[in-house]
């Protein structure tokens, strides 16, 4: 917090030197410095957080819930004053969870949490019971002959570290997107993951997995970290094998509606390509999404409304609340189909919660090297440490940046995301209000160069 | 921490001064200086908590783990090498939580995180649904006309702040020890109450509540407080009633057998009164009780451990594991039945979670106050403020203290224990190794005045 008051103070100070760089050849950061200023003190990234996850809540795509986040999300692009409010839709196969639970019988008989993984099998009414094995890393249980697992319960840990930027999540993330699988082909009846997460709470993180290569889907849960130290300690001094029940039941709905919400912010050249911030709308199911990711749809919206306010700017701006992001990123790849032989100057997308910016990445392109610097500029009394221009990445905005389309990233603070990231307490009162508004300053400068600047609606 | 370590420190400066304090009519320190200074290398406190918390789980009063527990509990003391290990026993009402879940039904639908209060009603199979009232204090539920509440399920708030002597607890608990008779007599259908907890998870507080004054018993929860924000919010924007479906299982199994565990480290003169050093056994049923008190039962038994092994006492030092505290100190009111005639040299107990000891009172009488303040002074190196001389207190020890017996209390830092206090998260995970160390040397110094230093054995 000490930092970000440094950051606002800096930003103040730092008005005139921004103002005067826009020397020739670079971008004239006048405008853009008075904008990120003013964004310092916004409340409107806030309020919409607020209103999605106390009016909808949780809205796990493909159910009704997510069909009533796009109606609430119409209704408030709309009235927000955005223009050309719509809903591209499209089907997706859609899982839901049943009840779950789960406890060790023998030797040490207590109950445990646990949170079914997305496309997780369904145990029969009633659960199953089996012996436990546990192995210390996806490595260890690929290279266990099949016996070992044949007919068990398989426990699988692994060793997360807290990062500022996520980068454990793709590595230490393996035994939720591959165990399953792996374990169902060596012929397991169950698998139960430590969690991937950072925190010591009793949450279950749950998270999407899919069965590959033919692979029977199986039961898969993640314990919390507290019950997965347990079942470590239970494994480590029984002298006899441990034994768990397993509930996990759960339901394939088959193909139900689901849709992105797009709005606009018209540019004063239609021909234009638009800059495209995003967001996504749905959410895992337990908690209520406030950091994932009512949190980015609030700061796109009320960055791009900030523009929209200021006048007209030269290029259109075009906001995508995606919806199934969760489930397998379905609303970034209707996306990519419709729009990727469209121009784009550029796509942003803010789904890592709701702390402070502290990096930015572009991809803009050898020519547009002046407006890749120009971000860097501008951001920086903000405290965002300028980084490469050589790559850019996102979520739902993925798939379409994989076609080569330019991009920016303005990397948020994870050091506490995956402490809350996919359980119940994915809650509004985790929010820091003065990180939010940081990065509604952040988007609102960074949109304010990318679109071209702004000029008094005539 | 870091006083933590400055204590330590000091400790061992304050070694000789300790020593040579011991002048006419004062108490001699040198053994218990020496004690306690080992203690804080203790590793038994720990090892216990372990113990208990993973090879029982939790423990809920009157139930079979209840059982197991005591019988853990013997095995433990017997193998440490305490004499007379006995079980005191007697039965309880037995009260177990079943299904249990909530979810507004409108204007908002969403799920809500819940957990009944012990003693609550149950609903019939399939819950209830009723409309929900709001109370922004137990004075306002009290002051309300029945008709507003009659038919309805009332939500009850309140403003428990984060005190380190744990002091909010008393008048913030008024919700759930009154509220539920108060809703019942008014002819509410159910109570909602936001938890008697500081921290901001998903985590409901059960606790223990009873209906007075001939009240029916209505089904009664509390919510997490993020669920607790979550309905404030809502019940203040709904435009239409604010509908609710409460499911909160339970039932009553009539008296269940339950018991105190006692176990000595024999005095040299047999005719001394004996130090009673508590905690208690049983937990709550969702977390596995390690702050509450797997942690006490770990410190006292370590700390008369530790008197054991370096001698004889003059004194008997009786260690007693309560059961059945949570439920209504059932296991409390039967020492007092039992042993309140006999006098007692003092009687302290442990159940304050796991955090360091900050202050310490007593109630030893005039005749007594060298040894009091030979207490403040062994204690004082640890970082222990003096406290009062005529107050002790304690759960399981409160009934025998308010016949009059002597008491100790060593307080302990409750800033962060109604985090976990009577939730899933009060887990092994959550103890500080140093600070429960801490504890134990305090303890052993205590204990090493208290009864009346140790001769080796002959």
């Amino acid at each position: 917090m000490t930092r970000l008051i440094a950051a606002a103070l800096a930003a103040t100070f730092c008005t005139s030197a921004a103002a005067q760089s826009a020397g020739p050849g670079s971008v004239d950061l006048t405008q853009a410095t008075k904008l990120r200023e003013a964004a310092l003190a916004d409340t409107l990234a806030w309020q919409i957080t607020e209103d999605l996850t106390t009016e909808v809540g949780p809205r796990l795509a493909g159910t009704e819930a997510e069909a009533r986040a796009r109606q609430w999300a119409v209704r408030r692009l709309t009235a927000l004053g955005f223009a050309n409010v719509r809903v591209d839709e499209f089907t997706i196969p859609t899982w839901v969870r049943g009840e779950e639970r789960a406890a060790v019988l023998a030797p040490f008989p207590q109950p445990m949490t646990i949170a079914a993984l997305g496309n997780s099998g369904s145990t029969p009414p009633g659960g199953i019971e089996a012996e436990v094995v546990g192995f210390p890393s996806i490595e260890a249980l690929q290279a266990a002959p099949p016996e070992v697992v044949q007919g068990k319960i398989v426990y699988l840990t692994h060793a997360m570290p807290r990062t500022q930027d996520g980068s454990g999540y793709g590595v230490f993330g393996a035994p939720r997107r591959q165990g399953p699988t792996i374990a169902s082909q060596k012929g397991a009846v169950g698998l139960v993951i430590r969690p991937i997460g950072t925190d010591w709470h009793r949450n279950p993180h749950t998270g999407v997995m899919r069965f590959t290569d033919g692979a029977q889907p199986i039961p898969a849960g993640a314990l919390s970290n507290p019950d997965a130290d347990q079942l470590e300690r239970i494994l480590k001094r029984a002298k006899e094998p441990v034994r768990m029940r397993l509930v996990l039941e759960s339901r394939n709905l088959g193909p139900q509606p689901s849709g992105n919400v797009l709005a606009d912010v018209p540019g004063r050249d239609p021909k234009a390509p638009p800059v495209v911030v995003a967001c996504h709308l749905d959410s895992w199911d337990q908690g209520t999404g406030a950091i994932d990711d009512a949190a980015g749809c609030g700061i796109v919206a009320a960055a791009a409304k900030r523009i929209m306010d200021s006048g007209r700017p030269l290029r259109t701006i075009r906001v995508v609340w995606f919806g199934s992001e969760e489930v397998g990123l379905f609303g970034g790849l209707d996306y990519q189909k419709r729009y990727s032989k469209q121009p784009h100057h550029a796509l942003v997308e803010s789904d890592f919660g709701a702390d402070r910016v502290w990096k930015v990445d572009s991809k803009l392109g050898a020519e547009r090297k002046s407006e890749a610097q120009a971000l860097q500029t501008i951001l920086q009394p903000l405290g965002i440490v300028p980084g490469t221009l050589d790559q850019a990445e996102g979520s739902d905005i993925g798939p379409i940046l994989a076609d080569g389309h330019p991009g920016v990233s303005l990397l948020q603070d994870g050091t506490r995301y995956f402490d809350l990231h996919h359980t119940p307490d994915d809650t509004l009162d985790k929010i820091d209000k003065a990180q939010l508004q940081q990065n509604v300053a952040a988007w609102t400068a960074m949109l304010a160069v990318l679109s071209g600047g702004t000029e008094p609606v005539r």
